[in-house]
């Protein structure tokens, strides 16, 4: 008999939406593998399509030039370009692509507080833990930390504070493997594992969380970024524990209960990565990063 | 930059279906419950419904009386009973049902081989590691204990076998943290860490699998059961590494990635479980469990 | 090539001691046991015997009654009582004692500053990380949580006071493989895990530190406890971050690295325990616990 | 309350001695550390001395020239350099040595069988769990693969072979805090993981065993080597799991319950190392190694 407790979940209906906050981006990413056998490949770079997401000038080259099949699952959204390497060989990507978001920019007090009511079927499974995020084992961890913060957004607040003061970014220092639990053990990660941890500590508190791979403004040094989003109040809010970009700078790739599902690329077969450029530029000439003042007062969201 | 490496996929066409093989089960289960508080709960203890299982005479009581909300899951098929119990005390809950499934008896010659090709997109998910199915830590070891068998599906008949021989079933050995890995190391565990190692090992091999739970008859002592299917041939094949029940007979509720998804309850608010029965009985009298030879030569499926 | 790094070191010149506390303590201990075959075991129940503590009146009476072997290790001063049970059947051990302790009650002025200086090579295996006591995980947590404390003593009663608000006393909630990396997570556990914890913070901070198991007066429940020491200013200090006991009324009874070695029993082949009562009482009838505040200010030693 | 299970140990008087075997090997380790603050370290890179191996023409150079500190662990024997390094800088250490063993060359025949008898004190923490070795994890296991086979001796032949199969040496493949449980689920280490493996399922079985670091002739690539050594019919016998060394070409630098206890540099603060050189080479021209099919027949043991 297997049983799961979870605390209780406030829902509430969505507020009307404040209008949207239109930015544009240009990216360009850049991947070189070697196939030394036949391979395929399922690269997931392509940003989503949206009502939030509108994608122009997008431009995908395969060097050597070869028939691939695009893939766009039903469920997240996520788009996958799929390659059949049969000949060994170096594979060249350039993609290239025109992002115009529009990201609500909601001030805390918006986002309606919410009160013990129905219960949304589609984002049970954002509430159990996952490969990475073993908020199984967080309950009292959680509790004992955020519990006493009166609402969910002040938990999500509170965790996401007290993950950038209690774990050190240090490039390098984690695997493939590494997980929520090591994390809270070694104080140390990258974008990955604070976008773990923070999903982690929220499911322990019944706040449905889910991680995200994107393009982020700016960032340094350039890569593909991670961060995760929680559902509260009626809307999915975004939040980067890590501090290097900022929530409304990010345009989303691939969604996903943790890292396992939205790899940037998915090999069949033995494939190496031998180059990587990665460049995410928002086109407003006077864009300018959220503060970490303004951060304690606005939230982002895409829903 | 993340990188997943998995092996060739290999896909087939689907062969034309033998005749499925119909079987009727008579299924209660009580389940009484102690709420100290308020609490909403949801079960799934409801057999799913689809083209290989029909339900007839369900019948759901919730003692006091009271409305509840049922939902199916529109991805999974998981059918959910959502019961908000606002006043402390005892919940009972009677559930009865006739299923009639009807399971497909493929001899092991009939599942095609498959030959490098198409890739499902739908079954992606089912090849990423999950909370306790570390796929991603048992690449070397799938490799060198299964990688010489030549198809996919003597990969999955040697890894059940293997389980079944490695592996000690002990009541009460493990608990609802324990993980594949957990269960390699200490080789003992109940029959959803079976299907945990299992998973985890079909998924190293790049076999998609997924865990579900079930009502399997006569099962002694009578509980859930939990076991796992494989996506060989282009159809999910059932395993039961445990070999406490036959893969013809066991009736599916809930299907997930692993145990994470499919609790047979999972409250938002603390609650209590003090008694629960379970009695899952075939109504053919002449039914007899498939013996270890004939699972050697036979294959179930339900799609 | 292996290489540890840990901090600097700081030792010092043993100061004056103080005069000693003498305390009297009543303890009796039974324990029952069934062997259902030949067994060898080795009980470690006997308080040590050193200029800390004295023993009298010390009987130990073994039924059915048979020869049995008494050890002491020479490096630790453990002792065993080795019982070679040839036959299957119970085993009752009664054991009594009264132990006069004299430990040291120094105010924490009275602990010397570690200034950088000579390295003291017999608490050098104390320094390093052991089956319970992950230390070398901990480096950046404990760095970041307690680095800012001034001298080691202040860091040990940061360690102390931090494990006290932060993990929860839960009985039962663990088992024997449970480890300070669970405990971090887990944030529960009984006496011999908030030991582990502490002793794995002090380590990654450079302090030896080591665990030793006791006869508390007056713990409740009754049971054996288990505590730990660290090595500061030139002495063992004790401390018990549970709380429920006063480090002054603790008799020691093993010392080792952690619980690994200090086990009640350590039995070769099976061996049942089926009942246990055990009971310390100081013998002056006006001892009174340490209060919290008390402890700020004072530190309990043995050497 | 905590009890240790452990299997009926077996122990037997000292057969006589056969003549030992006596070889001599030129050793040179050089090694480089940048200090970037005041830091002391402690080196265990010289051979221990005892009856089995005499060391002349020693030789420890430390540039800059600066007096430092030798120590000799009275319980292990080991032999440290405490270097105090108070000036930021570069340190190189260049030492070397001629090192004659005489270790035991015994058939398997000659080890006497262990009746069930008198228990060896000295050797009990080595029964225990530690860091690396998570003994207390692996009854299970230890049992299922190995319980079959009759005496103490044959089953450390198993283990060893059954490593040397089912695990894969890769250089890189592990870190610092790699343990035997890794090791098992990743099939994959380097030498050191190799011995904790070694150790751990020895114990389990209630087989003592212990870690050792040496100088391997002809180490290739040249580095420290790690291997250990099993309590088996009164002596302890030398085993290389990973097949790089002949057991009786190891010079044993340190020795200890699992790699936490002899690091080759254990600094208090932060000390890098910029380059290693290692040297060792048996002076004998004639020297073979032992072969397998010899490594079946033949024990190595130093006592």
């Amino acid at each position: 008999m297997q049983c799961t407790t979870l605390r209780i979940l406030k829902t509430s209906t969505l507020p009307l939406l404040p209008p949207a906050l239109p930015m544009r981006f240009q990216i360009t990413c850049e991947l070189d593998y070697t196939a030394t056998a036949p391979v395929i490949f399922l690269l997931n770079i392509r940003p989503k399509i949206n009502s939030h997401q509108m994608l122009t000038d997008e431009k995908f080259t395969l060097v050597p030039q070869m028939p691939h099949v695009q893939h766009t699952d039903p469920v997240t959204g996520n788009r996958f370009d799929q390659i059949t390497a049969q000949l060994p060989g170096v594979y060249h990507i350039r993609y290239q692509v025109i992002v115009e978001t529009s990201a609500l920019k909601l001030s805390m007090s918006e986002i309606p507080d919410m009160p013990l009511g129905e219960f949304e079927l589609d984002v049970l499974a954002l509430l159990y833990p996952s490969r990475y995020c073993q908020s199984d084992r967080l309950g009292n961890l959680a509790a004992k930390l955020f519990g006493e913060f009166e609402t969910p957004l002040k938990q999500v607040q509170a965790i996401v504070k007290w993950i950038s003061s209690h774990i050190d970014y240090v490039s390098g220092s984690t695997t493939s493997t590494t997980s929520s639990e090591d994390t809270l053990v070694e104080r140390q990660g990258v974008c990955r594992d604070f976008a773990h941890l923070g999903i982690a500590l929220c499911r322990a508190l019944n706040i449905p969380a889910r991680y995200f791979t994107g393009y982020a403004h700016e960032l340094n040094p350039p890569d593909f970024h991670a961060c995760f989003e929680t559902w509260v109040g009626g809307r999915w809010l975004l939040w980067d524990a890590t501090g290097l970009s900022s929530p409304d700078a990010v345009v989303h790739i691939g969604t996903g209960r943790d890292a396992a599902d939205v790899s940037v690329c998915t090999s069949f077969g033995y494939l190496q990565l031998d180059r990587q450029t990665v460049i995410c530029q928002a086109l407003d000439p006077d864009y300018r990063k959220l503060s970490e003042e303004e951060l304690q007062q606005v939230c982002i969201s895409h829903s």
